[in-house]
């Protein structure tokens, strides 16, 4: 086996076999495979594309280069969530702690943001106190006693998937579909996730800009799980807009509290209760997926989820005075509305460009070692389908630099699209795949 | 500028600038950019190919990345020739003392055997004292004093195409047409060529396996000696078979010494004159190519061609004693015959498994540091077309491993194909571009 022979192989459009693919992992990861070759055949795999049995080797052997979780002590079916990414994408701080108050455990490992996305994990630290950084031991343990745990990526988390991603980020091959299914779905084999819900976002602010190559990405992924037997789920849901009304991690953390109450967004409601309801159903809870909405929908308002929410964050250290009162998190300095030219409706709100804005303000990393500014970011009023009269407030910018808060103020204006005609609300919920 | 900026506009099959062009080659000689950036960009290449705009700016920025060779004080035009390489092919060796032989300047830099194919100064070198490191003073000096000097490539001779190549193959992006065509160039105008007359070879022996795909490069190297202002003429020869009879170093000196005394195979003979003529001719010396040819064969005939041979060889520090006994070169301790097993014609004699055994007894490289054996090699008696019974004599292998020229007897043996049908000889030339 060399790998010369495997480059070629790719090179020219062949299938890699099952041999080929595990030698490439295992000694890329050994240092016996230089970056150049793995630049070679990963441009080649861009260009010339993957089988889903490819994709599928790839993908388990990238999940077996470091510890595979054993979830087995943990009582029920650990469903694990995952959103391949966005802009203002609370979901997970709001449906995990949702799930656990309906009995089903959450063993939920969780990535930081990095370029114009966000990440659950700087979310979740910007509650002060909250340890995320938590031993495999002590997190089985979390689950087992209130049934709900959320924790940043081990270091030995499929680490093949961690050089590969570092590689095609230097080389322009991110955006490649067996290369992001492979990533998204040896990560949650490796967290020990028998069944997975998957929140393939689509639009502006996505990896997937358009709805076919959602369904293609969503496709590659379901194969995988059912090649690796995992049940998987896509919901595609919309990423033109950014989800619900904050951007910036104690800015949506706050949302995320005030949904757990009650008060939601309609596109955070409809992804919540969609996501939600599918976890239920792979958990084996229930099998209608409207009994599990309402099923969601009660726990909201009687209150459990929101007590479950307070559970978590006493059990990982977390300041719990700061959830009860939400005024005592720290504000930016600055915070500067956003005053609208025009009149009419709100036809497009790019959400990319709401995400790079928040990566300037400080919300988020351009690198891994950049550190963030969990105060700033954006609260925008107006959303796609919106009203708007000249004069009024689309939203305001949480900034702690007022040169780079006002410089937002214009690249937030960019973003918004105001047109004369009426213009209908976006729908969420793109398809179930 | 950034590489990886470079690197996407190539994978998304865009053009890339002079700049960008300009930018790759430097920072990559520098070291600024890794070879993981250079293999995705390679592989790019490879994949989505580049115009012959893109190819020029390459092969020139390649043969600016170090000195260029200042030939103007030779007095003449300097015709360089190039062959894209091939098995036996002692082209460079016969015809170069016949264009000095005919006033014509010769200033050429050749190079070492890589792989199945042979090189210029590797033959050289079995002459007993032949130098071929010579400084560019020296180099110049014996083109002014005897109008000839054949000397190895200079360490810095287009530094940029040496670190790409060596990438190339080890990432198995070797066989891509404007990389190959840009590597031949930038060398050639590096070497100082003014006109430039291209022998590219065809077929089981050569990189380019079919006429359609050796016309695409010919044309490709032709635009970019226009583009560059060298004039460029290709020749498309035959390499399905070994050129000649001999195939090893100090073998085929034997034989192109017995060409200059005008015992030359068809083949041989052929392509000698045609590339010859076409030296003359861009040299400005003579405008009719089947005049050219009469004053070729003339210099042969005369013997003013043998005789700059042997000024060639004594000026360069040569022993001419072996080149007027050819019996005193070092014969190989086993010379064994290959008999054949069928009557008939021959109808295929493959020149790359021909090549590949000749590296295998010795007389040529795998790794650019191993060093070859000059005694080694093939006598090759019967060529395609040729009428052959049973037990005749095919041709010999020289081997001073007994082992090893047992196996290379059974090699060249499937190398041929004989047939019962006449097979007509094949064309040695197959287009003029």
């Amino acid at each position: 086996m060399n790998i010369q022979t495997i480059i070629e192989k790719k090179r020219d459009k062949k299938e890699l076999n099952n041999e080929e693919i595990k030698y490439f992992v295992k000694e890329y990861v050994n240092g016996n495979i230089q970056d150049y070759h793995a630049a070679a055949l990963v441009m080649a795999i861009y260009l010339n594309g993957m089988t889903d049995k490819e994709t599928t080797i790839l993908t388990l052997e990238m999940a077996k280069s470091g510890e595979i979780l054993d979830l087995s002590k943990i009582r029920g079916t650990v469903v694990d969530k995952h959103s391949t990414g966005g802009v203002g994408d609370k979901i997970t701080l709001i449906l995990m702690p949702i799930i656990a108050s309906l009995g089903i455990p959450v063993a939920k490992m969780s990535g930081r943001g990095l370029g114009f996305t966000g990440g659950t994990i700087d979310k979740l630290e910007s509650i002060p106190g909250f340890k995320t950084d938590v031993a495999m031991k002590k997190f089985i343990a979390n689950v087992q006693n209130i049934g709900i745990s959320l924790i940043g990526q081990t270091a030995n988390l499929a680490p093949a998937d961690k050089k590969l991603y570092a590689l095609r980020d230097a080389i322009g091959c991110v955006e490649s579909m067996p290369l992001i299914a492979s990533s998204v779905m040896s990560k949650k084999i490796a967290a020990g996730a028998e069944k997975i819900v998957l929140d393939v976002t689509v639009g502006n602010g996505a990896f997937m800009k358009t709805e076919e190559d959602a369904i293609k990405l969503a496709n590659i992924m379901k194969n995988i799980g059912n090649l690796a037997n995992r049940e998987t789920v896509c919901v595609l849901t919309n990423m033109e807009e950014p989800v619900g009304y904050a951007v910036g991690n104690s800015l949506e953390v706050k949302e995320a509290v005030e949904a757990l109450k009650g008060n939601m967004q309609e596109d955070v409601k409809e992804i919540v209760l969609t996501i939600g309801s599918y976890i239920v159903k792979l958990a084996g809870i229930g099998n209608n997926i409207e009994e599990n909405k309402s099923m969601i929908l009660e726990n909201i308002s009687n209150g459990k989820a929101y007590k479950k929410f307070l559970e978590l964050v006493v059990n990982q250290g977390g300041d719990i005075t700061f959830i009860e009162d939400l005024e005592k998190f720290e504000k930016a300095k600055y915070i500067l509305p956003i005053i609208s030219d025009k009149s009419g409706y709100v036809k497009v709100l790019e959400a990319e460009r709401i995400g790079r804005e928040s990566v300037a303000l400080g919300a988020g990393r351009i690198r891994k070692e950049d550190s963030i500014d969990k105060s700033v970011g954006f609260i925008l009023n107006k959303k796609i389908g919106s009203k708007v009269e000249r004069g009024c407030i689309l939203g305001y910018v949480h900034a702690n630099d007022e040169e780079k808060g006002k410089l937002a103020i214009e690249e937030v204006k960019k973003a918004y699209e105001i047109v004369e005609e009426k213009v209908d609300m976006p729908k969420y919920i793109l398809e179930i795949i």
